[in-house]
């Protein structure tokens, strides 16, 4: 089990979700001092919103590839002109925060500032996160959204960061962990440095669990603050945030914005490489690993939160340099998880949505319970309607040329559809040399496991089976495996062989004759109506596909192939069906 | 999974315990309609309670030796004479009905009969009955327990039959099945056939769910009376009682109670052979086929209650020649199940209690919830104390002195200690020639499966680690494997290697020290006063040691190590080491 999962194992506390009693939700303070207690190297990220649906998407892709790394937690600025609060805007911070949880499987603090807003708007604002599963909050006073360059006191509404965290925690008390800003050389607008500090101590004192600074350029910036924030009293945790200078033109701006002085060292050092972005980015690299190495040395840091500016160059680089990347890629569990709190106990996925994790998520939100092996009763109304397929980044990031040179602008046969998949499952280019990268029904590359079996997919593709989801068989493979591995260390992992595909009335009509001389294989077959649910399992009962056998544990199963689940997938693969069958 | 379980899979309703959706309690009459459906044949067995402690004892083994044929149920019969509702006395009807349905893992009935007591201490009987978790009774009028001979009218009591029924009704609803007596002849006491029809009518219309017909001689006597039932509208399952003839005397006795007449071929036919008891048993056992057969070539019959008068050759000799005695010897699940319906939906076992199946049922039969795996808290409060140890049945069934002489009757050095250890696990004799059968920890014969480990455990039994359960590792034997075997077909077993013992101070140094070095040994070290516990297991997780993959399943992992069950464990293991070691 990767240390870095954020689900953890129960120690001794009775746990809500009664049914699962391995995991629970643990917030983010308790997880941040946990590592400080034990001395352990973090890193966290922050972005800001994107302008367009397009960025959005490019951004969630981004997330992705971070997640690898394994950050504490990342972080979404409020952006006040992009109508932060709208839930219904994919590129708004609340949407984007609420991707970043659910989608992306990390746990998330979104920004929220109070300038010139009233508090019944800041409630909905708090509102809208609570619904998308969001427990941290970073409380800004923030800058007027008018665009005024000096803040003004609002009438009515919060007018100091402090009190947005008395606000938040009167409305909801323990629900949300806080964070708030630090300013290790004082707020651009503060009267005095000390003046600052004791601001910060009110932020604290009116509730903020732990404290993210504002950039700074030398280790000793951050180390003098933090002396002085300790001398007057502020115990909590106190995150040196950095910005890796990327580009020129950034830094000027960013020091514009955030009012700082730029070490004269440093101008020194870029203005000779000023227009040369690969330059400046290695002298960032250089200069944040030395000054985090620094800060390191100090005995008085372990976690370093970073100023992305939604690059991923620079940042991995420092990461990597500073072996903070993780290069486990142990998984905890064979599917990808999320990290919202709502679904910490979330043990056991239908095998049907394998090649859409996301959507899955997505879609189950408002199920009360999960498919599940042999605890709960799958057949209770538990499992609501599926939400609306429609979410944006759900929808293949193709453009719809990309498509169509990949499935044929013409199809001229039975046979090249047949193609499409064959290709697809083998990698290989279609009869244009096109490569086929994706289907209809999985966004994703293929599985490093389905390379096992590909010459086997490949075969029966070419031959009319069309398979758009499968496992190969395993049998005690080990738990560190790089294609099928996953959870704890020393354990075997075992998997049934699993196929889905779509076929003619005739192979239909074929193995129905032939099935029943194969006991052990279990099926359904529906038409393309969902109509005609031909089986040969038990009406409730899951069947097992995927399980691991662990030193000092019971057994895990993670994957189940469930009834109940199956019959909205039904649904769903008819309406994907009818969705990419329209006539473009 | 064998066809005859008592636990039945769920088909489509919603279940009461929750956490485990395979498995729920079906009661006795649906599972009689059942087998009427579906025109398969069963039996059931009639005793009545013993006269001695050591009868019953001798009793309770006749039960385990006859469920092994897989009765559909068991009835005990009312005792008036024998405080036949007191839960405190061994012998009593309650307590031997209660043994059979908790100990002996059978469905039971029992009878209750209404003759000359008040409806108050008939409330009490229903009341034990309940508490023990039987649900099936048999309501008679019964005979007067004063010994008259005839019946009198009892003010303030239950008269009838008819009456007992209602009155079970009224108190409980539908908690209780209820079945009543036929008389093929008409009831001894009744004024006319007719009348007697018209009483069993009535008996029904209270709310008696089926019939059990007293004995009869010849096929024909039993089919009229159930086309003269169906005439007057009972429609409910009639089951012919049949009494194997077995002995002149008892023959004569059981005549002369219940006022038949014996058709004058048998009659006949024993009076040359009265004297060889032997001769009369072969004579009952062929007049018993052949009868039972008439009645199933009627084609109305397909189930049949033998009054055993605790006896068990002749019966199972009967039931084998009519194919009717279960060969197939599949177990549901690794441990000896209990038909009690309050623990229809227990799977799964902490291993400690392994060689104590009886002794676990009873002790822990007011928890709440029991030992599990993934689903349930154990570390909730669920688990109360232990119930008292003392439970006759569970004592040793052989008298000290022969204990004395497998033991030693002089015990000098540690050596002979671990010598009767090493000559139970490999089932040899001891210096003084006597076979070591039994440990105080384990009072049931050696599992097949300790032979595949038996050379392993003789070893290590002879220098010292005396080991009182065990289980060999097992990778993918077949379920049914005659040893290892369990659950549905067609699947694979799979166990992890265990063991549990008493040894030294010094030998549990030596292992504290090696230990270590296996990390994927999982332990408990306990002292003899059950302080120190030395583990490397989680506090809370239970270990799997025990499962099985079966084609269209979820794993079932019936057995575990939990740890909050090893406290219990441990003080009981404590309280039975003192117990054996008092001065004789």
């Amino acid at each position: 089990m990767p240390a870095d999962g954020q689900i953890v194992p129960v120690e001794t506390e009775k746990v809500d979700c009664e049914r699962t009693k391995g995991l629970r939700y643990r917030c983010l303070i308790e997880r941040i001092n946990k590592r400080i207690q034990a001395g352990r190297r973090w890193f966290s990220l922050e972005f800001f919103p994107p302008r367009t649906v397009n960025g959005a998407v490019n951004l969630i892709g981004r997330f992705d590839r971070f997640v690898e790394g394994k950050p504490l937690f990342c972080d979404i600025t409020w952006h006040p002109a992009g109508d932060p609060a709208n839930t219904e805007k994919p590129t708004s911070s609340t949407c984007m925060a609420g991707a970043m949880l659910n989608y992306c499987g990390i746990e998330t603090i979104l920004h929220i500032s109070c300038a010139n807003i009233s508090t019944a708007q800041i409630k909905d604002c708090l509102e809208n996160a609570k619904n998308l599963g969001i427990r941290n909050l970073l409380a800004l006073r923030g800058d007027p959204s008018d665009g005024s360059e000096t803040w003004t006191f609002f009438e009515g509404g919060l007018n100091y960061a402090a009190d947005m965290v008395r606000f938040i925690r009167k409305e909801y008390g323990d629900y949300f962990n806080i964070c708030v800003a630090g300013y290790p050389t004082g707020h651009p607008e503060c009267t005095s440095y000390a003046d600052d500090l004791r601001h910060l101590k009110e932020k604290v004192d009116a509730g903020a669990d732990f404290i993210i600074t504002q950039l700074f350029f030398k280790a000793e910036t951050y180390l003098k603050f933090l002396r002085d924030c300790r001398d007057i009293g502020i115990t909590c945790p106190i995150i040196p945030g950095i910005l890796p200078i990327q580009a020129y033109q950034s830094l000027r701006h960013i020091v514009k914005l955030s009012r700082l002085e730029v070490p004269q060292e440093i101008i020194d050092a870029i203005n000779p490489i000023k227009d040369n972005d690969e330059a400046i980015r290695n002298f960032g690299i250089d200069h944040t690993v030395s000054m985090i190495n620094d800060l390191f040395a100090s005995g008085l840091v372990n976690g370093i939160h970073f100023y992305t500016l939604n690059r991923e160059v620079a940042t991995i680089e420092i990461l990597k340099r500073l072996g903070m990347w993780c290069e486990d890629h142990t998984r905890r569990l064979p599917w990808k998880t999320t990290a919202n709190h709502s679904r910490a106990c979330e043990e056991i996925r239908p095998i049907f949505w394998r090649c859409r994790p996301k959507s899955y998520v997505h879609r189950t939100s408002n199920w009360d319970e999960f498919p599940n092996g042999r605890w709960g009763n799958s057949s209770a109304p538990a499992f609501r309607d599926l939400k609306d397929y429609y979410l944006f980044y759900l929808k293949s990031k193709s453009p719809k040329e990309d498509l169509l040179k990949m499935w044929g602008e013409e199809l001229m046969s039975e046979r090249d559809v047949w193609n499409v998949f064959a290709c697809y499952i083998s990698s290989m280019a279609n009869s244009k040399g096109v490569k086929v990268t994706k289907i209809p029904w999985d966004d994703e590359e293929l599985s490093p496991e389905t390379q096992i079996i590909a010459t086997n997919l490949h075969s029966i593709n070419s031959r009319g089976v069309l398979t758009i989801n499968s496992q190969p068989n395993i049998s005690a493979a080990p738990s560190n495996d790089p294609k099928v591995g996953w959870g704890y260390p020393d354990g075997y992992i075992f998997q049934k062989a699993y196929l889905e595909f779509f076929t003619s009335k005739e192979n239909v009509q074929a193995l129905k004759k032939l099935l029943p001389e194969y006991p052990l294989v279990n099926y359904h077959i529906i038409n393309h109506n969902g109509e005609a649910d031909y089986t040969n399992c038990d009406q409730n009962e899951p069947i097992a596909v995927t399980w691991g056998v662990f030193p000092g544990k019971e057994i895990i199963q993670p994957t189940v192939v469930d009834p109940i689940a199956f019959k909205f997938w039904k649904i769903d693969i008819i309406k994907q069906k009818i969705e990419h069958t329209q006539p473009p």
